[in-house]
């Protein structure tokens, strides 16, 4: 496995410089930590905070900026950031309305950031946090107990950074999270794994003609391996499974994430997506937005993940609301 | 190698059904045909045609919209639209204002594109063109005379299509097409070739551990082949050979695009960027854009290309004018 690197330790860091010099009009950098923070600071508002390990991008790093995130707290690959960093990045960006910290639930990341609002919170910091556990096919797995978030927490980046932005409060946009989480269900498959730089592994080895249903961004176990098949019996299958979960039903409005896990074609995701209007036209579910791109990688897996999120008016109007980070703009 | 599709012959238009199932606000596609147009017809305006072989998404049905293009002619993977196809794209755009093509410099789409401009013309529509050659690293190559056109083309898109919105003429927009490509360098390095669904085959094979440096966006040969080296080193070897046909001097100002292949990481592409912003800040060019992503793809390749932008007051106004595609929006 190749890859265009420079030091296999210090991958993180140069990746932050690179993104740094490039989108130095959005965005920042604590000095010497691996923290990501809006230019402009709005000092009137709850900040947010997500983060986790690194091999996401462009979460989280990417959706720092005007109507999302106002810091993403950068660990190393597949590697949690540790408390420390975490409470540096609370310590950034920490306003009087308080901070809220938004954790994908993998058992490090959810250690890590409660203890940092622990610190925080001593300080006189106010901080809560929500927790996103939106792939709904395993419940406990490597590293987490629960279910694991993926790809389903940029939409709470989007619609919370939207509330945000507006001036909602903290308890106001910790309970606006929660709906979110509530109502929004991933689950994703795998055709091949990823090269994961700083092992100089692959993630996991699968057959030439086989297909990992269900499994997470690291490359923890999913549901089971099958036979690979068209794009549409996949599609049906993952939302047939979704469906176990979600309570969106015919009439309901719907926001559609069709995510590429790092080396997936847009020619495959759009097809995919060709498939998901298919099954929810037959439900009679609308689909009031949808997205289809990289959002939640899992370094240069191939595959993808497919996020249903069951849309009430404040999140329509939340989702619609400006946004402008590298990564998501107005959308 | 696995994909995620239906029917290998039926990729494109599966592909399309997709794009507008999600975008449906920005696109529209032309009843039977291969054709992606602008939802929101502007009839004021010239208007703006690209397209060419699929397998370069997010090029260039991405970049359909306000700011940039009216219409993307998609052929079948790496292979030109027909004539009557570019022909029928020409007639659905059309405005008294004229048409202006920009055409990647390929044999196969200079020919059908201007087959389709004669084919127009005899109507009495106004067409001109322009043609990219940005890729300096050889000049003939398979199925090309001259120099390649790649992903340099994506800033023509963006500079002539803000010019266009602003109500520049044809002859203008001819002009200042022709300007941008003057300006504007690119060469691309390889590291592994990209799978082909249409022929079941991978473009190219590569030894694990070399790289082929300069190659065109189909897999067509560049230079070399050479062992791996670091970022540092290919970026600095990419931008030397850029810098032997780029006028970009000493207080110069730049955009630079960094553009994955399709299986890139951001990774990479962002640690490429801290070396480009090194060698730049060496020759004492300043940067006053820089682009990072998938932009010209060539299909699931491994690498990434470097293009040099030298900018003037005019291309930098229209680069920062507003664009909303799916693929870009204001930048």
């Amino acid at each position: 496995m190749k890859k265009i690197l420079n030091d296999v330790d210090n991958i993180v860091d140069e990746m932050l410089i690179g993104m740094v010099d490039a989108h130095g009009n959005l965005l920042d950098r604590v000095d010497g930590k691996n923290i990501i923070v809006r230019r402009n600071k709005k000092t009137d508002k709850v900040a947010l905070i997500s983060g986790g390990g690194s091999g996401h991008e462009p979460s989280h790093a990417g959706y720092v900026g005007e109507g999302m995130l106002d810091a993403a707290v950068c660990g190393q690959i597949f590697s949690s950031p540790g408390a420390d960093e975490i409470y540096d990045a609370i310590k950034a960006v920490a306003t009087d309305a308080g901070v809220l910290l938004i954790i994908k639930n993998y058992s490090g990341d959810v250690m890590n950031f409660e203890m940092a609002a622990e610190l925080a919170a001593a300080d006189g910091i106010k901080v809560d946090k929500i927790i996103v556990n939106d792939d709904i096919a395993v419940e406990g797995s490597t590293y987490t107990v629960g279910r694991r978030g993926i790809a389903g927490t940029v939409f709470v980046h989007k619609i919370v950074g939207a509330a945000a932005e507006k001036g909602y409060s903290l308890e106001e946009l910790r309970k606006l999270g929660e709906k979110v989480i509530e109502n929004v269900k991933t689950m994703g498959m795998s055709l091949e794994p990823c090269f994961v730089p700083t092992t100089g592994r692959k993630s996991f080895d699968i057959a030439d003609d086989e297909v990992e249903i269900g499994l997470g961004i690291h490359g923890e176990p999913g549901t089971h391996r099958e036979k690979i098949k068209s794009a549409e019996i996949h599609v049906k299958q993952l939302l047939y499974e979704i469906f176990k979960h979600s309570t969106a039903k015919t009439e309901d409005e719907v926001a559609v994430m069709v995510n590429g896990l790092g080396a997936t074609t847009l020619i495959e995701l759009y097809i995919a997506n060709k498939a998901v209007k298919e099954f929810l036209d037959g439900r009679g579910i609308n689909i009031y937005k949808t997205l289809v791109g990289n959002f939640m990688t899992s370094i240069d897996m191939e595959g993808f993940s497919l996020s249903i999120l069951k849309l009430d008016e404040e999140m329509k109007e939340l989702l619609d609301a400006r946004s402008n980070t590298v990564a998501m703009k107005n959308i």
